[in-house]
């Protein structure tokens, strides 16, 4: 079957690592349609893999599986985890890589942001989401190696999965699943909302946890650094400077016109960013 | 339908900017079969991008769809556009990103580089080349982002032309289009012809504008930076040291026998190239 | 016919080399299933083309082609090559790119690294795998540029293999290829077993020549700059610090835990590594 089946590593591209994934994968599906999500996830920076997902599951067809290998335990006793929501299917390491994108599915999993990052910890999966532990050998490469889980275990079993071989051949199911909370702004006694960034983008664009919905008027300062933008634009090109605008995925952005916002203002990801009506 | 649609960007491979481009692809085209051609253009280079698909977009089957998004003006104004030639449709911002790779539809878009780089104007396109304006939101995405429209509405609408949707349907026509003028070496009152650097590859390979039609002979001095070469060589590997010949998309290139031209001679893109018959 | 045809190349991912291989692989067989190995082999280094092709090709379809393009000495009087054996075709300059793919056919191609790297030769290839020149030029882009074989030559010929073209009518045979003789680690008289490091990888782990079969036994002592590591470890998360053990390609790797063990020990390719058991 012509299933999109994508990837996303903190691999590089480089090395022929990835290649190994998709060798396996049109191995035993030589109709999977693979797309590469992004293989420059920082190595094992899971949070930020964790991002990335997050803002381009909703594009893909449904039923798409999305395999996801930033996996510093590989090896360990870690679990290997396949998770099925009416929107898609996702393959990954058990250590919280899809925090952000199944956070519709982890109502546990909100903690506001005013105490740093939290840990991972195990949490309760709702419905219909459902969960499986990857223990199924049969559907793995035949030599498993205790190095590279991405090529041997998850690839191969996305492939499997994607020629139509039932979600509980592959292993057994789990209630609850290894997930980051997901950090919300928090609303301070003056009336000020306190968020925080949650990523640097290429073009150094800032993007924070301040939502769409968490702002009541276009009528608003904000305060990065050292640094205060008035009001909310529409898009990039509208003024000169820094403009805050809500971006692509619904999140609040700083962006700086033909410039690098992040590194012009000196900010990193987990920063404060502050914002209160005028 | 398994057409091919291209993708060329300024958005990098780190994010999941171009990863949600596919999955709207996908979403509305399951047999897209989608190339990148490149995701490397420097952050708003409308030129770079030009250059870099007029290198290309031959080598692609006829009928291919090559979608180009370098688009500073995003969410503003600036129209969106759809070209079809004989070979080819090309989906892109209307701001002179197509401008090289519709040159020959272009013919008042011909300037000679005495005067430096000009700027983009509204120039007629000419048959049997022909453009619409993409104003018919039935085949963008739902919700129309204002700083995504790579995805909500450039790769939406190259899906639906690719599934035969037609042409007529997605907009209106229109006879112009925005363009650089072609930059064109010109021939001084010595006999000198002086070209520009178009790009630098890579390999730090330096790409003029000078082609193999305005070089009568192969007997030519060439002066570049503060550097003279003589002759025009064959292939990379024939001599050492500086080499010029005529590179693959029949420009005149200067090169350096294991190592990079730019950087040895400390060259850049608009710096002058000269070449006279010895 | 829905072929894998994979590509390796030096041409990086800025410039629209890549994609022009793309474009004519597809405008002669549109089905061809085209998978990027690494495009980002160092200029012209053909070892490190050779190496990584061979970690991968064993993970794809019984029947892939792979084009190998690492090709410094392009336009020149060296040859093109094409290689079948029973796992794959190969496509290439022949200029040694497909030593370590093909060691198995390559009987005389093993030496001792206790003399350098040495020099490519010419060397039979062993049965079943046959080679052949690409001589037919029926095959090729109808104009062939002298710089860009892996557009004109490589992808063509690949292109028609996959559309059913016979091998034989692509060239002539050949009964030996150029290669480099394979590197094996040696074993002085105290009984130490000295190998060299074959590759760097992007997260900095180093791979070494010494493979499973040379280690007899888990309890050994490894010197590599003037580190020494104790014992081999079962995964990369087992121990913090420096670790070695047997990657997923079957080599003796040094990895150091959250870090890039080659920046920090200061290794490079071609330096030695000795291990003896304790």
């Amino acid at each position: 079957m012509r299933r999109v089946i994508t990837l996303t590593t903190d691999f590089g591209i480089d090395d022929a690592y990835v290649a190994s994934m998709k060798g396996v994968i049109l191995s035993i599906n030589p109709e999977a349609n693979i797309v590469d999500i992004s293989h420059a996830i920082k190595p094992q920076d899971i949070l930020q893999a964790a991002f990335t997902l997050s803002t381009t599951h909703h594009f893909f067809p449904s039923g798409t599986t999305h395999v996801v290998v930033v996996d510093p335990g590989v090896g360990s006793d870690r679990k290997a985890l396949l998770v099925r929501t009416p929107l898609a299917y996702y393959i990954a390491p058990d250590n919280g890589v899809l925090s952000y994108a199944l956070h519709e599915f982890l109502p546990d999993a909100v903690v506001s942001n005013d105490s740093g990052i939290p840990k991972p910890r195990s949490l309760p999966l709702a419905a219909p989401a459902e969960a499986w532990i990857l223990s199924n050998p049969a559907y793995w490469n035949h030599t498993v190696s205790s190095t590279f889980h991405g090529r041997d275990i998850f690839a191969s079993v996305a492939a499997h999965l994607s020629t139509g071989i039932p979600v509980t051949e592959l292993g057994s199911p789990t209630g609850s699943i290894t997930a980051y909370p997901l950090l919300q702004p928090f609303i301070d006694s003056d009336g000020t909302t306190i968020g925080i960034v949650l990523h640097i983008d290429i073009f150094g664009n800032i993007i924070t946890n301040i939502r769409r919905e968490d702002i009541s008027s276009q009528n608003v300062t904000m305060e990065i650094g050292e640094r205060h933008i008035e009001g909310i634009s529409r898009f990039y090109a509208e003024k000169d400077g820094f403009i805050a605008l809500i971006d692509s995925s619904n999140y609040l952005e700083i962006a700086l016109k033909n410039g690098n916002a992040a590194s012009t203002i000196g900010i990193s990801i987990g920063d404060t960013v502050k914002i209160w009506p005028t």
